[in-house]
Order: C-alpha cells, then sequence, then structure tokens
C-alpha cells in the first residue's frame, strides 16, 4: 500500500481530489483506480483513501477514514544537537527521524567550530527541513519531526531541562551511563538528548546543565564522533523504552 | 594523553625509537620529552611510554608496560552487512567501528544493487579497512576492526549463525523485537547482527538464515535505511550488554 505525506487536499462530501503535484506523484507511483492509499498530513494521522478515478491531472479518491499514526514511538525524544561542520547535521538529522526523534534542535556552544550566521541559518533550516521530510516518509513516520534552532546555548538548555529525562550527554562523564539514567524511567513521556560539537562541552557547560536539572550521562568508552553521539543516545532511548 | 596506534617499533632493553612516520607525527601532535604515550599495536593490548627524548627524525622513549586495551566492549558484536551502494559502507564502518564492532563482514544477497567484482572488491575493502583503522583510532578502541567480505550470501549466514546470539533483521519480521531477542542472552560472549541491501532481504533468504539456526528480528516499526539498520541493531547490542 503506497503511503506518502501530503501538503493538503480538497474534500468534498467524502471525496477527494488531488490536483498538481499530488496527482502527478500518484500516477509517477503507477497508482490507479482500485487502489487503497494512505496519506499522512505529518501531523501524527494517517488518512485512508480509495482511489476511484485516476488521470495525470486529476485523482479522485474516496475517503475512508482516519487513524492515529501506528508507527510513531510512544516516547517523546527531542535531539538537540550543537552546530556541527561540513554535512553532518544533514546526517543526523536524517538518522534521527528515522530513529523517531520527535524534534531536532541545533544549537550554539563554546567550542563550536562553526554558527552559522543569520542568511545562512534560514538556509541550513531549508535544507534540514527538506531532509527530515524525506526521511520521515521514507521511514514512514506519521508525523514530520520540526526541525528548529536556538540562538543560545542557555535557551537550548532550559528547553531541554523542560523534559521528564534530561540527558546532558559529557565525555567526561564516566560513571552514570545512559543506561543507569533511563533505569526506572522507561515510562517517562518526554525524553531530550543533548550532544556537543565536534570538541565537546567545556566543564562550565556541564556544570550550568546540572544546575539547570540536567543529568550527565555517558555513552560509553569509546568515543563517538559528533555526529554519532546524537544517534547513538536516541537509539539508546529508544531501545530502553521498547520503541525498538 | 596522546593515544594512537602504531605499526611497529623498536625496543631495546626498554627502550623504544620512533623514526620516519611515526616520529613525525608525534612532532605533530606536538609531544616532548616528559610526556606519556599510549600506544596501541591494534591487536587489543596498549602500551605505554615515557618520552625521554623528542626530535623531528627521533622520538625516544622509555617503555613503561602494557595493559589490555581498557575500551574494548566485553561483548564481541559482529556486523554483516549486505553489499550497499555508494558511500554507504563508508559509512556503516566508520560508525560500527566507533560503536565497538569486533568487525564487519560484506555479503552479497539477492536483492543487491551493486556487488563488486574482483578488482573493485579489493579497492572497496582497502577503502573500508583505511577507514576502519581511522575510526579506531579516533573512538580509542584497542583493535582495529577486520573489514572482511564473503562471497556467498550462505556462507556469510553459516559464519554469522555460529555466534551465541545470531540475529537476523527482518523487515517482515513484526513480534520478535531486538530486545526481546537479546533477554536473557545479555551475558552472551558473541554476537551477530544481520542486515540487508536496499530492498531488503528476499522470504526465502530469512528463510535460510532460520534454518540455519539464525534468529529473525525487528528493528521497530520505523523503516530503517540499509545504512542505518546495521548501526541501530550495534547500537542495540552495545547498551542492553551494558557496553554503552
Amino acid at each position: 500500500m503506497a503511503r506518502f505525506f501530503f501538503a493538503a487536499s480538497n474534500l468534498f462530501g467524502g471525496i477527494a481530489y488531488f490536483n498538481g503535484r499530488e496527482a502527478e506523484r500518484l500516477s509517477a507511483l503507477k497508482i490507479g483506480e482500485g487502489e487503497t492509499i494512505t496519506l499522512c498530513t505529518g501531523d501524527g494521522e494517517e488518512h485512508t483513501f480509495f482511489v476511484t478515478e485516476s488521470e495525470k491531472a486529476q485523482v479522485q479518491a474516496e475517503y475512508l477514514g482516519v487513524t492515529p499514526a501506528e508507527n510513531e514511538p510512544t516516547a517523546r525524544c527531542i535531539v538537540y544537537t550543537a552546530f556541527l561542520q561540513g554535512g553532518k547535521l544533514d546526517y543526523v538529522v536524517q538518522k534521527a527521524v528515522e530513529l523517531g526523534a520527535a524534534e531536532v534542535v541545533l544549537f550554539p556552544s563554546k567550542r563550536c567550530v562553526c554558527v552559522p550566521k543569520r542568511g545562512e541559518m534560514m538556509k541550513l533550516l531549508a535544507r534540514l527541513r527538506k531532509i527530515a521530510r524525506d526521511s520521515a516518509e521514507l521511514a514512514g513516520r506519521g508525523l514530520v519531526p520540526r526541525v528548529r534552532a536556538e540562538s543560545m546555548f542557555e535557551t537550548a538548555i532550559k528547553s531541554a531541562a523542560s523534559m521528564e529525562a534530561p540527558l546532558f550527554c559529557y565525555e567526561l562523564e564516566n560513571e552514570n551511563h545512559i543506561k543507569d539514567a533511563l533505569r526506572g524511567r522507561e515510562n517517562a513521556m518526554s525524553f531530550a538528548v543533548f550532544t556537543g560539537p565536534e570538541d565537546g562541552f567545556t566543564p562550565e557547560e556541564a556544570a550550568y546543565a546540572k544546575a539547570c536539572g540536567m543529568e550527565t550521562v555517558s555513552l560509553g568508552k569509546r568515543v563517538l564522533m559528533c555526529d554519532t553521539a546524537p544517534v547513538c543516545a536516541l537509539a539508546a532511548v529508544t531501545i530502553l523504552t521498547d520503541n525498538m
């Protein structure tokens, strides 16, 4: 059964009409009369349609109903990643969305090698949002995770600290492993995994995070690269909350 | 403390002499007299040296001793991945090595889009082995995981099936999640995670794997890309065996 996101549709008396880009797409996927299609508006709901008429310029379908998207994880985990160099953020967003991230938030930190300026930032966010949308579609997600940026480290920390299980992944933390930190919190509703730039966080940043209520955690003895750490931390939350 | 792999060294009566590339490297890292360095031969042991003389062309150091590499995971997990298109294998090898894979094995399968020919295979393996070495060094691994290729799907299955916990990651498996499959086997000594190409495994391949003693597992409701699945499956083993 074909399954993809769509921006909007016209629905009159239980009949949906797809024109333009949406009709072209259905045609490209060779979806014809008599087939059932699932479309997501990207807000966590899935709409099912039965195709009754199919032409290149317009596809007509009977609206069968709406159900909550069944592929969404039960735990909401937001991935906070520092600005990274090169194409590393592309990779983090793509993989985080596949794994089930609820949102991806970028933030600046002391040792960030490059923090985009205003104009670049808009371009970067536009690119990452497209990656998030494509990845969500391929992964069969029921929503497109939001990708946004915080302009200050401190506001990112405060936002992350408001989650039920706010985890600050810190290279110098050797005692408290992410699995220990999550023990007994498998049923929390909201999680944050917070990871640093190429050269890691400063001790002052870790102290600030702790003071704001975050918990410093270790991701194991091996040193993970800045684009691996967020994906692994999210994988840990996904596994331990029974979502993998 | 500086820490890297070295190919060989001359050790006479407790004094080590580093020449050529190794001396240049120490010099580039600005490692001078009075510093302690850790060198790995890549076989799971760490050698500690105290630098007594440092010049660009030769570095002399007192050999302090050898210890088992302390960053190696307690569980040995081999990542079996089908041949993938483009640079995806580069990524799988890099991340798998960071996460602690014991070995990475490539294999052909029915739906593989491209299986390299003999000449290309040597080039591919050489490139992946360099990536493995670089990644192992950056991650602080005590050994360089081997990267090798099987020429037949069946031999790859048999090799994987010989592990204590042989997990065949299969998109059509909806019941047996990887976490369930690992319950009670957290103390196994050897694991295999086996993942497919772009379009997944055929039902016949999954049946063959089962017949050979492998267990089909699910990696969750979201569809993971072929380069994400091996990394996530390895992360699951790493977390559940207390190595993250």
